[in-house]
């Protein structure tokens, strides 16, 4: 029996084991749910155990555990490093969900449930591949580790830590990401590059306390008129960012990679339409798909100050109030352009008002993953003959801060390759997988862990 | 016995109306008052009649109503119309009183409650004055008509309808407002000129619902970009209103009225430690006093749009929304510059975004009082005289917008004289007057009314 009918035979299993874990209600940013997140970690260290790899282990951090596991009797052949998390996304609002969302349920060849798409089917259809590779083979054709986290819907705060601490035992040529997707059901894809991210809060002050506009209009500058100056200045009308230096470490892209990326169907006015503006916007050289994807951009989340209320208050307010953040792309350093932009609020800051620049709280390396990066080609191929349509290669404009912490730690690439679609509802009430996914995902990892055999992944030398 | 030896024979008996009157607790803004504000207006109402007053009415709106009484004996003398308001301001937070707001109480020659000073006093002020000269001399020198609203902490909403379906009743050659004060326990003061108002709400929208800024950023303009964008240009860096026309209509200030508007004492540096701010600021040809009491202003009231909790949220919000209000000076027409800063926003408004504009619920013309008006010249001498000191002419920054009103529908102008000084915490806990303020405000009505006798107002003809 191949693996692939070892699948076949046993995806009712894999199905149940979907269901428990959804079943357990692995809230990362609850605090009441600590004891169920320690039960969703315990569950899949025995899970893996189970199938024969070893070394399982539930491994303690500051908040959440991280559960590994390996199996590394491959010789000569490279490490493979799967990521997944265990944790999910709150459920609210919960009156929106047509079932309950911890009990998963299938309608119409579809499992609904929290997690059902991000990510426990990125743990199940893992542990599903191991288990029909070890089961009918005896081995696995490479070396494989586990990586699965329970923090991944709060930002990973502990894994860098955690695998700063433990870089031996998480050592490996290439990071499979089992946390992603394909571009849908019928067509898979792979991604080159998400942005990353850098934030800072904006306090503008002036008087020591609002004044009656009456009283002291014309006597002093106001602060929200300060403010509205200084954030003008960000950005040159055509969307351009006036800061000195943000665009200094932009890489150029790599012509084949925008060849591939062109492919990606993209259609401008019903983009448009979709987003209803009146007109889409930004740097004039460049495509909308470029600008949203391969570009930084420098966006106001939020402004507050003075008077919000019904009705008139003629006030001058004492304080102004503004977040921003900014996406980045390969190579600007997160921190390098937020001091960029810290001492760019400063010098628009005029005499007088004073203001202060404060972290945001998000700061995110720009993941990338060239085109001809052996791991893409190699999931080019399998990807193509696995649903009979060759692969888009995308670029993503938002961000997996946990990618680029690979890199930096383990030295490691990370193919990102995982099976739910952008339909799935992640994230929101309803969230479902097609049952076809779950079939469809194990096999997947098969064929691409037997096509990553004997391959030179271009690292550990 | 002349009137002044009256009113020393009946300061207690007007101290014991002033407590009176307190103790009505007159909240116009709060509709469970509403049965107080009639007691109050009858109250009013029956006193001024007690005293010789005739005609004496409660004048029903469709509000709160406004108390009529006159005395027109006065053959070929000019007509005098005293404003004043018996509703008062609201009490909270009640808990910073040191006495309870509406039971009068006597600390240190001072007396505390609500509306001691604004505007009861002014009221009772009056009544004792016309008291006391109906009482010794049997007639008053001048026609006196009274007007005494119910309205004017709630923006007087009522008053220009009833006086536009009275207009013959109310008809008189100056009002005098009792509503207003002096400089100082030591020094009185003439009002030149209040700014008048006009009021604006932005909002800016751009994609139909809160975007993400990692899937979106690059691709639509940034509603509160935009916005900052369009506030920005609404002054010029030095405070220069930008607006087409925004100057076009302030009257020069005559030379004579700025000459004596310079005596009144103002410390600039004490005043920007005061405010707080690192500097004063504004248009550079004017003094920090011209611009907060002599020249019209844009002041941003309030903005918000987007995330403003704890935390970074990377969202492209839907949404920016700013108040605007402006002062404005003799003969700025608010509607004119409603029009004009509409007119100007809407054309700053860039292509990506649309911007929608509303009135701010806040209209109201300046009042200006030539410095060489018969009525000022008249009042310098009387309170020169009663305070043995030169009265200080100032404009002031702030508006009360019925004193154009009778100008506009009696042909009137107003001078300005009440007796409360600006440390009465009016609008504020442990409201009070000093007991000198009821001493001297009645005397100083009787001087001013035998010195408007035969006094040529320049105005029925």
């Amino acid at each position: 029996m191949t693996a692939t009918e070892f699948l076949e035979q046993h995806f009712d299993l894999h199905l149940d084991l979907l269901k428990d874990l959804v079943r357990i209600p692995s809230l990362s940013g609850d605090s009441t749910r600590r004891s169920d997140m320690s039960t969703a970690a315990h569950w899949v260290r025995d899970q893996f155990s189970k199938i024969g790899m070893e070394n399982a282990a539930v491994v303690e951090t500051d908040k959440h555990p991280v559960v590994y596991a390996d199996w590394l009797h491959a010789n000569d052949q490279p490490t493979i490093l799967f990521y997944a998390h265990y944790d999910v996304q709150p459920v609210d609002p919960v009156g929106l969900w047509e079932s309950s969302p911890f009990e998963p349920t299938i309608r119409d060849e579809c499992l609904y449930g929290r997690g059902t798409s991000d990510d426990k089917l990125g743990v199940v259809t893992v542990l599903a591949a191991l288990q029909a590779l070890l089961a009918t083979e005896g081995s696995l054709p490479v070396n494989v580790k586990i990586c699965i986290e329970g923090e991944e819907e709060i930002g990973s705060p502990s894994l860098g830590k955690c695998l700063e601490q433990n870089k031996d035992r998480f050592a490996c040529d290439l990071v499979i990401s089992a946390d992603g997707g394909q571009w849908s059901l019928d067509t898979p894809n792979l991604i080159l590059g998400l942005r990353g991210a850098t934030s800072l809060e904006l306090k503008v002050t002036g008087p020591s306390g609002d004044l009656h506009s009456g009283l002291h209009g014309g006597a002093v500058l106001n602060p929200l008129e300060a403010m509205a100056r200084i954030l003008a200045s960000l950005r040159a009308p055509d969307g351009t960012v006036t800061v000195d230096g943000f665009y200094d470490d932009v890489d150029p892209v790599d012509p084949a990679a925008e060849a591939a990326f062109a492919r990606v169907p993209f259609d401008e006015e019903a983009y448009r339409q979709k987003l209803g503006v009146p007109a889409l916007h930004g740097e004039p050289e460049y495509s909308t798909q470029q600008r949203r994807t391969s570009r930084p951009t420098l966006e106001i989340n939020g402004v507050w100050g003075g008077y919000q209320g019904e009705g008139p208050k003629t006030v001058i307010p004492a304080e102004a109030h503004a977040k921003i953040t900014c996406r980045l792309v390969a190579s600007q350093d997160p921190d390098r352009i937020f001091e960029r932009i810290q001492d760019h609020l400063k010098r628009e800051t005029p005499a007088g008002v004073r203001s202060e620049v404060t972290f945001g709280g998000v700061n995110a390396q720009a993941f990338s993953m060239p085109l001809d990066h052996p791991a893409n080609r190699i999931a080019r191929w399998v990807l193509g003959d696995l649903y009979g349509v060759e692969p888009y290669a995308c670029r993503i404009g938002g961000s997996i801060p946990v990618l680029p912490v690979f890199k930096e730690l383990l030295g490691a690439d990370t193919l990102v390759c995982g099976w739910g679609t952008p339909d799935n509802n992640y994230h929101a009430p309803n969230e479902f997988i097609p049952l076809a996914s779950l079939r469809r995902g194990p096999v997947g990892y098969v064929k691409l862990l037997h096509a990553l055999a004997g391959a030179d992944l271009g690292t550990r030398t």
